[in-house]
């Protein structure tokens, strides 16, 4: 069983609070309210609490990053537009003590050639796009699945 | 509920019969049988029929695309080396009357540069990897939630 | 006649806090706030009202804009800096429900080569570029005219 | 007088067995059946046999090409999407015996940018493209005019 | 039956006033007023009239192309070395009211690597090359063909 | 007060007569003659004659830039096409003794790549586009705008 | 003698606040308050007070460098992973009324390309990399005996 | 002594079933029968047994590497086309159990630049290039000495 | 002895018209007539005729490279901005039945890189530049010390 | 205390004999000899010898290379232009047995692209660059540092 | 019989005076007076005499290359680092009377990207690399063999 | 007059040593000794003593360069190889008190790519190239004339 305290951090970049507002026919209509609650449901439904977070000023998401503690048991990161750009945020990121999963909502590949680069892509386990809202709650069900699988070793 | 007869299709290109035999730093340790039952169990419990085939041949990956039948709910493709260069396999899958989703086993971003391009991701619905074979069973749920979705609507 | 609440948006990012104060060669000798004030007059001399903002603050810039209301009736962005390389603004602007202008004081193809990109530049109505503070002032007059014609439509 | 025994080769590379099924935006609606019958009557008409192949398997193609013989008076070659990558397929090309026209039922160079690369272009005697079917014909036409200049010298 | 006053504009750019002049290798022997009756002969067989006009200034070849009329079948044009640069000769094409053909006597891209690109290519219907004056007469039976289908539908 | 002689000079460049007939998504439907009047209205206004000019002819672009006498106040040159390629006439306007504006009537920045280079941008003064024919009248202001301030200099 | 009031500014940018517990490969084992003593403690001894400062927000940066005084001897600025990309930072130094030098802990050249390119090394007097918290102390001593000398002059 | 079972493969790619029947300015006149039967003359003189394949289709020739037994002591490679775009075959190459090398019959860099690069040869233990059909021969020599070595250390 | 009727032709590209009115500092002071005249007056010296032609008008440069008899003995042409990108140039230089020398006053590889590239340059005999009128006179030399060697063989 | 024997290598490459009479802009007025007896005298009070060596020959500074014998605390190399290009020397380098600091008197980096790049940057401990002749001085420092650090471990 | 007057020249470039004290990952543990016995030894069993030359000075290897006198039965060149850059060398060996070997010692395509590139393979018979020592003696067997086959032709 | 002790420098690079032993296609059959004793016959004839040297070893070139005195009249200097890739000795032409010829003997310009980028072309006052031996020659005449310009200045 996994202990109440293991956790998983559920970050969001700049824009991402505006969803539910913008062009649902890359984002959908769902508002990140919305979706940090299903994605809250469902780690408490495989045994993980959530602690979620939005900022639209990157310095606030490197302070958030070095706030992870060795009790996370994993991160989701949907970096948005800085994906492309920040690498102060993938500094940030490389020296987190637990397994990052990069998510988008829409498939970047798709769209414009400059959302085809990642500046995290390289250094997290794993990345999963293109699925909306469930790109995150897949995210949720692959660091679930990791963690399972590394406490059996 | 999901007729019996919608099912998915799972396709593995070069290379992946060797699955289990091969590096296991990059792609675990498990067969592709294993892993094609571990997809087939999830599919079962999720209202989903399976089809899996695995070719060393771009011409029979091809003829197998071409068959592809109305009925199928979805395609979960890991097209091994051919992500990177087959157009001729691009086509075919853009021809497909069902939602795609590519698959890699381990991170293809933490790789080679020649592995960071497909040629598939910008016409398949979304896109999972590194996750080992939790991306298919991931690709699995991707696709049975889109299915459901789109039935409600 | 335009409605009294009809306004411009006149946005203004880093660095543009010290004009004056900086490089006569490139910007010229007038600070901000009389550059504000002038655009002010101009702008009520045509019917609209004004409101201006400066930030050295990537993310306070992204709230700004998320802030446009829908009375707004044009937006006029010198995005200095950013311009060449914040994709998180440009996701902003994208969604503003209201036309863009882009104005730089300078000529910006004279300077560095990383000056000639623009990341805004194929999401915005038109640019303005070369002639000092005039470059603002008649962005002004092109948001006023452009309003006036769509008004008459 | 052309003798009965000359005749001229059709080659299809992959996915043109799919042909009338696939998006009539590029390709039209006709068969392949039906197009090899249109490009056999113009042949005979005009005084040549005609031997017509399609396959989707590249090792398949390059036997196709080995076995051309040398009464064969030209060659017509839609590579699909092998025009784009296929090095082997322009080694065995570049040893026939005889005429080669590269043909393809769309304007390639109105799609993406990797459909614009043909390895066979600089080995081949000409190129027709953009005309459907017509392609194809418009070839046989062209074979036959250059192989009666050639008989007259 | 097509319209009498139906025709097809023949439009030769910089240099082929000199056909039958240069080096032969490339070009043929032919002069431009021998390959002009030739597309007449042709043409006219097919129920078409043609104007024919070469020049060696862009600005004629500009108001050549703003002089084409409603009743124009369609337009040949194979533009020489302007193929490759001219964006003024690419503007004046893509306004035509018919369907236009580019063609090349020689292999283009047999030649050296700046005869490769066109800025032509994608907004043509077609293309030709290779196949010396045939590559003409060919394009007056293509678009013969096109309209021929197109009084059908 | 400006003097009566003082002048400027509009100059368009290539398919720029054809305005009002080409497609309106991109230059509206004011024909040239049209917009030459607003701007000569507008430049009376402000005190200033004007002398237009219009050719497809580089070399006739080339010889009228030559011909700007000292008492030009400043020239607006649209070059159209050759904006992205003529150095020819880069060269010409490298020379006149009074400031030039590039204008556009539409964002060439959302357009087809080629068009995003200008040769001229680096060596005028300021640059004005997407605005449509209120591009040109802002020019006007612009270069009215600087006359006075280097005359009260 | 150097006057009393007179002090250098060290600039440290994003992650730099968690040196010490980031991986040691890189960094070395010190905190930057450690750094920061030994900085100021060599700075006395040379003669200079000294200001330090950390930032992960991009903003307060460019405040910060908006805030150097007059009586400032000279910069010392480690921008992090803005190094890379901020052009706003860039712009921000360029207009500073001291001398600055650009020091980096790491070898920024045996690392990922990425971390190659500097956007400030050709706007700053030198730049000192790769001798952990020596290249900051070296720093020190090169702005001291510039200082030195500019003095003597 | 080398043990009786020990032996080498030698793989043949597309189009080397040809050899002898193909321009000889590049590849001689020696079929691959005669160059099958020296190597294995060869190799037998060396101590080691030989199984020779050549085939034209992409799949068999990774079913052929996947076929490769540990008693193999060693693989030369001439992978013909395929050595310039091939990953797949790259992919099986770099599971093998014993040292391969690649060889080429002509110097591929004195030919086009598409042969100048090997998706093999940085995995590859060397590379012998442009001694006709001693290519093979000079590899198998080198195979074998490599092998002497090993067994002696 | 040359016999009397052997003449050079001189030819002079856009903007030429203008030497000794443009910026001394890459042209000089002397006009195109000056120049001329200095010219002529050596090639007399040396036993030829000269027959110097400007012209902006691109079709009017190839017309007259047309028009270059077999009589000629040489070529001298400065094609001034049409040197970096005119094909239609180069294709009627390239049919000329006698050397041609390519001069430019200027260093042009001391400018912008966009005059560094020249379409001429391989298809000429020579290539002289960087010394003013003196570029044209060597080149004048050139061509008579070349034409002395060939009537000697 | 460091051993008597303990030295220091300062390398100088190609032109750097010439420092005191080429353009002070960017190297500063003194000479070789000045500068290499400052760099003695630091080292000296700091407890190491030095040997000096300056050579316009690149085998020469390869051959110099090669002598550096184990009892070498540190080696100080300005390699001038063969910074830029020598594979050869940097091979050289690389095989040193102590740890390297790659100095310039001028900032490379504010000149010719072609100075931006070095052959030897991603193998030496550090880079110190901008400081004239203080470059050396605190690369003495520099390794004298590095020295009691790792005599202390 | 080979006369006995008939020698291979084995030319050794920087830094191979050092094998043996090298990196052994790349390059072994054999000095390279044990190679060059090697290769004289096997010369000798194949009827050939041997001059071997190493040298660091790049025009002492010109030198070297222009003394290669007609009774040269073949030149066997590992140029080192030159091998990627000197194209004086290049131009040395461009003019040799008989057939060159390039060697390397490693395998440089498994090495940095700058080692991928060799200015001389397009101009030697063929290469050798990746085999340590063995690359010199399967190059010493390559020209025997060819000397053999043109004595036999 | 020209002073008695004025004097050209003719410097000739790596392989020159061979000329007229070389590939006459590229060089002519003229030796070095021939060409130098043309030049000096030359420049005694306009009132100049010449000082010819040639070398294969960089440093030796760089050397001769350094030793230019200031009654040098100008230097003209065909680097051969190092024309393309010596940066080192571009630094010591950049520092000559006097004017700097490049010459090539051959059209660089028609020959291999590498061979059209040259490292001195933007420092030296003009070029030429192509005319075999007479570049050397037109280059006497080019600095004689320049310096009698200069002289009555």
């Amino acid at each position: 069983m996994t202990p109440a305290n293991q956790y998983l951090a559920i970050l969001h970049g700049p824009n991402l609070d505006r969803l539910g507002e913008r062009d649902p026919k890359w984002y959908g209509s769902d508002t990140l309210a919305i979706i940090n609650a299903e994605i809250e449901s469902l780690a408490r439904e495989l045994g993980f609490g959530t602690q979620t977070f939005q900022t639209n000023v990157e310095g606030e998401m490197i302070d958030r990053l070095h706030a992870i503690e060795s009790q996370c048991a994993g991160v989701i990161i949907n970096a948005g537009a800085w994906t492309h750009t920040s690498i102060a945020i993938r500094d940030a990121v490389s020296q987190l003590p637990c397994p990052v999963v990069e998510v988008h909502l829409s498939n970047v590949y798709a769209r414009e050639p400059f959302r085809h680069k990642s500046v995290l892509e390289d250094i997290v386990v794993g990345k999963i796009l293109g699925f909306g809202k469930d790109s995150y709650l897949l995210a949720v069900r692959a660091l679930a699945s990791r963690h399972e699988r590394s406490r059996q070793e």
